[in-house]
């Protein structure tokens, strides 16, 4: 089974929240598990997409209770780590898809590609080093085509 | 679906290897989730029980690589954490069976204890405080008796 | 330098509070630095004895903001990681000795015993299997004699 | 005393090396401690620019071993975390001064922004989302610069 990562803000708009909605469920079409931060946002919309095809959702959170899952994680990680949670949703992936997303996203970005994980981005942030453009994060313009795209650098991986 | 921690080294006899592989598996049987530190010795026995009786299993891995999982791990979390990922095994867990077992054990038991998660043992470890025993840990003399006992404490905590 | 680990409850008596402030007094006079949690009870009496001997102290902090650190603490090391914090006061010390305790307490001798560092305990855990005495922790009967033994242990291993 | 995180890459050029070692060097002139990752490149340089200013140097390792911080470090912290020990250094400090860096320090920038910690930065990455430049790290052109406008930052957060 794949492990695929998606993270992203825990507070967003509907429309983002459509995006990361249909990620997770063509994730579970395709038979990959979800693999995000178990809160809310972008990580329940993105577990509530996975559920609605029948796929497994793991929520690896930063708090000391199960109980701050979202209703859609099957499989709660309860890390007391605070945001140091975030490297581990991004190891325990093998690639990721980051749905818009802000600071906290970007760190996980930053670790993803530090580690050699795969991150496809969807509307999510553009990076500068000596005004030249970083190509670590592939572009993608639609949830479908950030699926595809995350679980064939995946399968590359392994 | 109950998750239960099962604790001990990760380099054991077969007499130790074959109590914690029958944990695994009536834990399994019961439809409780195996939640381990994903590695060998009583970690990989209590997932091999669980998988031969159709379980679901979890490996908390310290190291940075998926690839150190044990064969009978179906969900692996890669954290990179070292000795620190201990502190998650047990606060994923809703009640946590110690088998043998020795220092890294011993403190899983104790940050179990803190936290407020049942622990049962079977042939581990014993405290004393002022010249009294702790109490903490309770100890059953089975693999039977400890299944039941962890699923009983953990379905009163939730 | 010297880093020494004063490990114990967070909440104390007076008389275990007067042992730790003794044992910090100590190591400062010795030259070692005291290596502590940050927060209250045994961590903040060790850190006013070190510190009314002219010492330095290293409080590392379970919480995200450094003013829980108490006022004795000269270099606050904030982590975020809750009681996995724990983890790294035991392997920034080069000896460690515990005074009085509970399972947090408990959870930090056995790291520290896992990882080699030697543990000195007063009126702490006592530790057995298999119906034998687990010899891990030496027992001091004063602070004098746990500073001295802590030294002596921590040098031995450089 | 002010606590001032100096990040950056590992690896480096003499260039880069001499610039942190100026950052160093006048934080330590200002009274400020250093607080870094406590390996090489970077951190290195950093550590020995406040030596040589009579400063105090922290290092937050990733690893299990005191051993491997480099030789101008005053105080190690042995975490034992791997990366997550990035989330370490940014919160035990009061303001963060990146030095050029690749994507470990873009972690380290990104969580230390999603914490309130003031970011300033020398040659450092650049950040877009939704076609707009991120305005979060603030620009310096020199050493002296960045190391004024961080102690003024981390003032007024006290």
């Amino acid at each position: 089974m794949l492990f695929i990562g998606v993270i992203g803000n825990g507070d967003c708009s509907p429309a983002v929240a459509a995006v990361a909605e249909e990620v997770g469920r063509r994730l579970a079409e395709r038979g990959a598990a979800v693999v995000c931060g178990g809160l809310g946002g972008v990580m329940e919309a993105a577990c509530r997409g996975a559920k609605s095809a029948g796929g497994l959702t793991i929520g690896i959170l930063p708090g000391d209770s199960r109980c701050h899952a979202n209703r859609y994680v099957d499989i709660p990680i309860v890390t007391g780590l605070g945001e140091a949670r975030n490297v581990l949703v991004v190891k325990s992936a093998q690639a990721v898809v980051a749905v818009g997303g802000k600071y906290g996203t970007l760190s996980e970005i930053a670790v993803a590609l530090k580690n050699g994980v795969p991150v496809v981005g969807i509307n999510t942030w553009r990076l500068q080093r000596d005004d030249r453009w970083d190509v670590g994060i592939e572009v993608a313009g639609t949830p479908g085509e950030a699926v595809e795209r995350a679980i064939s650098l995946a399968r590359e991986r392994t």
